[in-house]
């Protein structure tokens, strides 16, 4: 299935990792995923996920991720350490580490488990909107490199535009790689953290911000995810409470089909 | 302000760490807090939180809290080891594990900050309902005995009952421990996983479940904890998607004047 001659996407290339031993590797954060400071939170958590999934004892699929972000993490080279915490008979509980001078910048725990057919329901109502195709690309001049590496259409909360009356910090906004790239757990792990800070929405008003911790529960198994293909996915994002330092935001992602891929959950400091 | 001859309230007991060194401590499951099989998991993440609490080296109040549940926790003794994995000026990020048997049977990741006023906005409404004291208490008769150390009042989605048309995974409940306890990061950590697993009210059918992953982000300080005393607190829990082995859930928690003290995500395993 692989075709040597394609060229490398720049996911692929910002989540790389060399190992070094059979729990550590090495990577190195990638210029066209830069955010205001430093990488983009969203390849941070791909990168841990990214060594997780890499591990020779890695069991069934994710469900689960937990990603800190404990101090900015600086341009270039990073090690990362994977380790299984427990591993019972269908699931595995994990750590990760991403360190740069001896120090933790960044860390993950994860949980993957086989998954099995059982009862299903989707509570959740998927949203009547407009399709990607009838809405303009979000403008990416003046934003940070890794804005570029998303195609984004917004229904409504754009960044810094009008907020929704009914739901001031909501954004609704069909997204894929750009350029297309077929979903994994990877890359949708680095789009559940491409919904702009709520607070940019909600003022709107740029404030300096940064994401604490970021949980995503993955609903989707991979062949879900292979039938939502490198189309765009449709995503609802809204915070509810702003206050003390912390707001929170959460969103939930669709594929075009209307299959609930994942939900994702953050906590964000800001100042003023 | 400390009544020695007051009698120790049941969930500081359940909690109650003995230090064994500055980030060791030992403790015990409560028989009052059993669940189905082991304890209540609130009581396991309250008390992995507690020792976060205890630490020397704490700075600042909790703004999130991850609980990982990897093994069954057998009943009796166990050990919590804490330590702050990094230290900045304003937050700090912590690991925490409880230990049986020189297995990790339960982690925690939390971050715990100076908080600082800002520009405040809860855009989550809150909702209108019925009073606590107009409503009946949850019948724990042949309920597991974590449920009596709580006095629930359910508006709609009690357990096993009548699911909500519109929302079927829906409950809506007031709760407080049970006798009255002022509410701290504790017993509001603990009580952030006493919603019912979402499965038994949606289908609405007991089968075997377990928490897999449970966050927490407190938007309250340990003042507007105070204002809320003793008296109930308002839960709204509901669940996304259920399926392959798997569904989320997520509730908020607002004090009776309507401050929200803290939004709670899960991710539970269940069968069939």
């Amino acid at each position: 299935m692989t075709n040597n001659n394609a060229p490398i996407h720049r996911m692929d290339q910002a989540v790389a990792l060399e190992s070094l031993s059979n729990d550590r590797w090495q990577g190195q954060t990638s210029a066209r995923y830069a955010n205001m400071i430093g990488p983009f939170g969203g390849t941070t958590g791909a990168t841990l996920l990214n060594a997780v999934l890499s591990h020779d004892e890695l069991l069934g699929e994710p469900v689960s991720l937990t990603v800190n972000f404990t101090a900015p993490v600086a341009d270039g080279h990073f090690e990362v350490v994977a380790r299984p915490v427990r591993t019972n008979r269908n699931s595995q509980h994990w750590w990760v580490e991403m360190v740069q001078d001896e120090k933790v910048v960044a860390f993950a725990t994860a949980v993957t488990a086989r998954r099995r057919e059982t009862w299903e329901s989707t509570e959740l109502p998927f949203p009547q909107v407009p399709q990607a195709s009838d809405l303009e690309g979000f403008a990416r001049e003046g934003r940070p490199s890794w804005t570029r590496n998303y195609d984004m259409r917004f229904v409504d909360g754009e960044l810094l535009g009008t907020p929704n009356p009914d739901e001031p910090s909501l954004s609704r906004v069909w997204v894929r790689d750009e350029p297309a790239r077929p979903l994994d757990f990877v890359s949708l792990s680095a789009l559940c953290d491409a919904f702009f800070p709520r607070i940019f929405i909600r003022r709107p008003k740029l404030v300096p911000i940064g994401t604490v911790s970021l949980t995503t529960y993955f609903h989707a198994d991979q062949q879900q995810l292979n039938e939502a293909g490198s189309d765009h996915v449709f995503g609802s994002a809204r915070s509810n409470h702003f206050g003390k330092g912390f707001f929170d935001q959460s969103a939930e992602v669709w594929s075009r089909s209307g299959t609930l891929l994942a939900t994702t959950h953050q906590v964000v400091y800001f100042k003023e």
